[in-house]
Parts: C-alpha cells; sequence; structure tokens
C-alpha cells in the first residue's frame, strides 16, 4: 500500500504548498481522494500515469478539496481517454461538472459515472475481490464524508510439501489458500490450519478530512492501520477549530489512540504556522507513531 | 501600460506551463483577463497585489480560460476582501460561480457583480474617465469575446510661460490641458494649440484569444498599439487550427498588418511544440513587430 501526498494544505493554493489531493496504490488501483485546485499538475510532478486513475473520492465541496475536479476531467478528455471514469462524493457534484461540460459544449468520449453521496451513516460505495471502500461521515460545515480503504482477506500460504504429504490433489490448493477444509485422496478431511499458514496481513487506510473532532468514526476506524486526520490547528489555536469545525494536532491524536490506529498521519494544516514539527510534537504527547503529511511525500505500508 | 503573462499554453496546466491568464495594468486599473487553473498561485509567483484587481475580463467558457476564477473568488473571501468585483464573461459563468458557493455555503462578503456577456456585435463593457473597454467578437467553438482596452486622450501638456504672456488666468489652465480655446485678461480668444502641445500619446491593448483567422475583427482593432493574437499552431498544422477554430502564428501576423497594429504578440500556444522561436520566425515573414509571450513575462509599452 502506498499513498502519495499531492497536496496537503488548508484554503488556498499557495507557490510552495499545495491544498488537498493524494493517491493510494492499494491491490493494484490508484485511487484518487480530493482533488484540490493544480492536483493535475501536482500528478504530473510526482509522475503519476493519469490513465492509472479510474476512481476518484470527493470528501466534501468546498474548493480547496475539488477545484482541480473539473480541470482533470477536462484534461482525460484531451488526452483521449476511453476508460470510465467514476466519481464519489456529495450530491451537487455532477450538476457542476456537467454545468461546465454543457457550457463548453465538451462532453467526455469516456464514460463519467457519479455515485452521488447523501447518506450519513457509513456505507459501503466500492467492493471488488480485492478491496472494499465505506464511508466515514464527517461532521463539519457541510455534508463531509471521509474513506475507508480496506484490502480484502490476502490468501494463506500453502505448505506445499505438507500438503502432498497428506495427498491432497492440486485441484484443492486454491480451495486451501482461500482458507477451507479438503477431502485428501483417502476420503479424509484435512483442516486447512495443517497445511496452510497466515497470508500477507491486509492492510487498511482511513482518510479523514475535514473534521470537527468527533468520537463516533471511532468504531468504523477502529484497528485501521494507517489513519490520515486532518490537523489544522494546533491547540492555542483551538478556539479557531470549533466554529470552523476543524481538528486540532492533539485531537488527530486522540482519535489514533482512542481507534487504536498504527499510524497517524497528520495533514490539512492551516498556513499560519511556520513549522509542521509542532504539529508532531503536539500529536506525540497523545499518540506515539505520528507522521507529517507533507507535499509530494511518499509513505509505503 | 504593464502587461503581465501569467500563462500563455492552451489546453492544460502542466509543470512548467499555465492555461491562459494574463494581468493588464492600465491607468492605475489592475484587469485580470482570463483565469485558467492554477492562476493564483501564478498572481502570487509574480507578487501581484490581490486587492488591485477589481476587474476580471474571461474571453469564454472554454477550461483553460476560467477554471482559476472560482478558486480565486474563493481566495479573495478568505482573504476578506471588502471590495466589488466585477466580472466581464459569457452568460452561464454566473450559475457556474454561484452553484458551486451554494454548495460550499460560502458565500462571499464582497459583492460580486457579474456582466454576462450575449451580444455578437462589439460592445462598450467598461468606462471611466481613463479607460474604455470594448468586446472583440471572435470565431471559436463556443461563444467567445476578444477585448479592446484603451486609454481615453490624456492631457495636453501646458507650456506655463506661454499661458503667463498671453495674460491667461490661472483658473483657465484646466480647461487648457482639456484641449480648449479660452479667453484670456483682455477678453481676447486665444487658441489652445498656442499654449499647449500634444500630451502622451494614449495607448490601446486588444486581447484575441481564442479565434480562427477572422478579418472581421480588424476594423474593430485598427491602429491599435498591442495585438495579443492567439497562435495555437503553426502553418505545418493549419490542418488542426480549422477544426478546432484556432490561428496559426502567420494568420496572426496578418491580422497584425491588416489592422496596422504596432506590435504583436503571440500566444496560446500548443504543447506540441518544442521551440516558440518557430512561431516568431513564422510570424515575422509578414509582419516586423513579433513578440512572444512567455509565462511570468512582462511587456512595458
Amino acid at each position: 500500500m502506498k499513498l502519495t501526498i499531492l497536496g496537503c494544505y488548508s484554503a488556498t493554493p499557495r507557490t510552495n504548498t499545495n491544498p488537498t489531493a493524494q493517491v493510494l496504490d492499494i491491490k493494484n488501483h490508484l485511487f484518487l481522494i480530493d482533488c484540490g485546485e493544480g492536483t493535475q499538475v501536482e500528478l504530473r510532478r510526482n509522475k503519476i500515469k493519469f490513465s492509472r486513475i479510474k476512481h476518484i473520492f470527493i470528501s466534501h465541496l468546498h474548493g480547496d478539496h475539488f477545484f482541480g475536479l473539473v480541470g482533470l476531467i477536462s484534461t482525460f478528455r484531451l488526452l483521449t481517454r476511453e476508460t470510465d471514469l467514476h466519481i464519489y462524493g456529495p450530491k451537487g457534484l455532477k450538476e457542476i461538472i456537467t454545468l461546465q461540460m454543457k457550457l463548453a459544449d465538451s462532453w467526455t468520449n469516456y464514460k463519467l459515472v457519479f455515485h452521488e453521496l447523501t447518506s450519513k451513516e457509513s456505507q459501503c460505495i466500492f467492493e471488488d475481490d480485492k478491496v472494499v471502500v465505506h464511508t466515514i461521515p464527517l461532521n463539519h460545515r457541510v455534508y463531509t464524508n471521509g474513506f475507508l480503504f480496506k484490502e480484502k482477506p490476502n490468501e494463506r500460504k500453502l505448505n506445499i510439501t505438507a500438503a502432498e504429504n497428506k495427498k491432497i490433489d492440486v485441484a484443492y490448493y486454491r480451495k486451501l489458500k482461500q482458507g477451507f477444509d479438503v477431502v485428501n485422496e483417502d476420503g479424509k478431511l484435512i483442516k486447512n490450519e495443517t497445511v496452510t499458514s497466515s497470508g500477507k496481513k491486509s492492510l487498511s487506510y482511513a482518510f479523514c478530512s475535514d473534521t470537527l473532532y468527533d468520537e463516533s468514526i471511532i468504531p468504523i476506524i477502529k484497528d485501521v492501520d494507517v489513519l490520515y486526520h486532518e490537523s489544522t490547528f494546533l491547540e492555542k489555536n483551538k478556539k479557531l477549530a470549533e466554529p470552523t469545525k476543524h481538528s486540532t494536532a492533539k485531537q488527530a491524536a486522540t482519535i489514533a489512540k482512542k481507534a487504536n490506529a498504527k499510524t497517524l498521519i497528520l495533514g490539512h494544516y492551516s498556513t499560519r504556522y511556520d513549522s509542521l514539527e509542532e504539529f508532531k510534537t503536539e500529536a506525540n504527547k497523545v499518540f506515539d507513531n505520528v507522521e507529517l503529511a507533507e507535499d509530494g511525500k511518499v509513505f509505503e505500508f
């Protein structure tokens, strides 16, 4: 699982900081999460192949999370894309995009599939044989969802010598990898765990931005491997977090601790702060394994 | 008159090239012309004071000419702007912007005034005591206007010694600068030109992008000082210019020559070409005074 941060600052794009956008490479899927202004340029800068993006997840309709989407869709068209593009985001997104395509008289040749979200409960919005994606309802000024990406359980590791010794026909190896018990050539039931061991651990990633500190997300993200949680402010500016419905670094760390996350990545920083280290220091008082998102940074898990 | 090119490439923003946007500093107005994605970052990079922009002119609703507008409007809001912002552009622009503000529940505190254009004839869209702006109807795939910015005639230069010798009361000096004849202390009519000389020449700037080669704009831009005319293609790719309704460098130069422009600036280059010099070479075969727009370049006239 590889996470590339394209932008991790709040509010507006600046000369050296970009608004929210990140790419999650998981089980051969390349998921784009949020798409602030300039995201297509950051994709180029980070040498990410446009054609591999087939699913885009938009958390909410504040500009710093989606103003780059219409341009990216338009660039896909100019690049003569043919593959379907699936977009998951709040109701209204389709109207915004199609209105602009209509007025520009520039319809895409590829199929644009909008999956508009309105539910206030966590729901499954994508699933195939390798990955499942659920929404994480967040508490922000407008309707907002985080997203939980989970790898499905990996196949169990088969001990071929043990399987041969137990006289299991090769036709059953697939079933064994999937965790089933099988019957051997002598008609005897062989317990799966006697010929297999656990496969590679399946990983999960939770993206939570933008949100007020809200413990109601904890059951949804419980035991997540990697949690990206917004930390727009430091505790010294906590009075700004509440009315704007953002979080502090300490609050992000508290959510990570209570959810038993393994790693916390902080981001969505207000540009009022000179150094990001203060965010880490503050979060570390509550939670050990804290990483700082930075534009262009790549995390591998 | 100072023109800053923020972006001058067609189609999509790239790592080192920006879509169309430019700033015209004329008689203390700072006019923003077109606003492709990333324009706000280019404004910062070129150290242009956001608050000085009070008028934005959008040629047409293709993304490379206006996808940066909604973000700029939003950033003005975050910067707690209070001054009115006037936006001139095709009908539909207001709907695009207000739909996004509505869905983000983020209305501006400052007054946003849309001047939507629908006329296919050249019309005056802005005028004060120093500058007048007319549309230049262009021939593109969607409804498109160029813009002609003209300084009003500058005041005549008063020869104070001559005026004193002619016994003209100082109360009449303003009238003299405005070009009127006046009566002196002896009741005698004094011809204006005997005590004044021509003031500084008034300048004009025509922005023409995007457009097919179309001679019908010539009467509108006749004798213009500086003409920016799109040259998406070179003659060797002329067959691409017609269906996409763009121009070649040679065609831009032909318009400049027939309109008796003093200077031609080329821009809106397709990114298929390695060198911009070819555009200049091609245009120079028809017209002498050719300049190449480049991102970040400043022209002073």
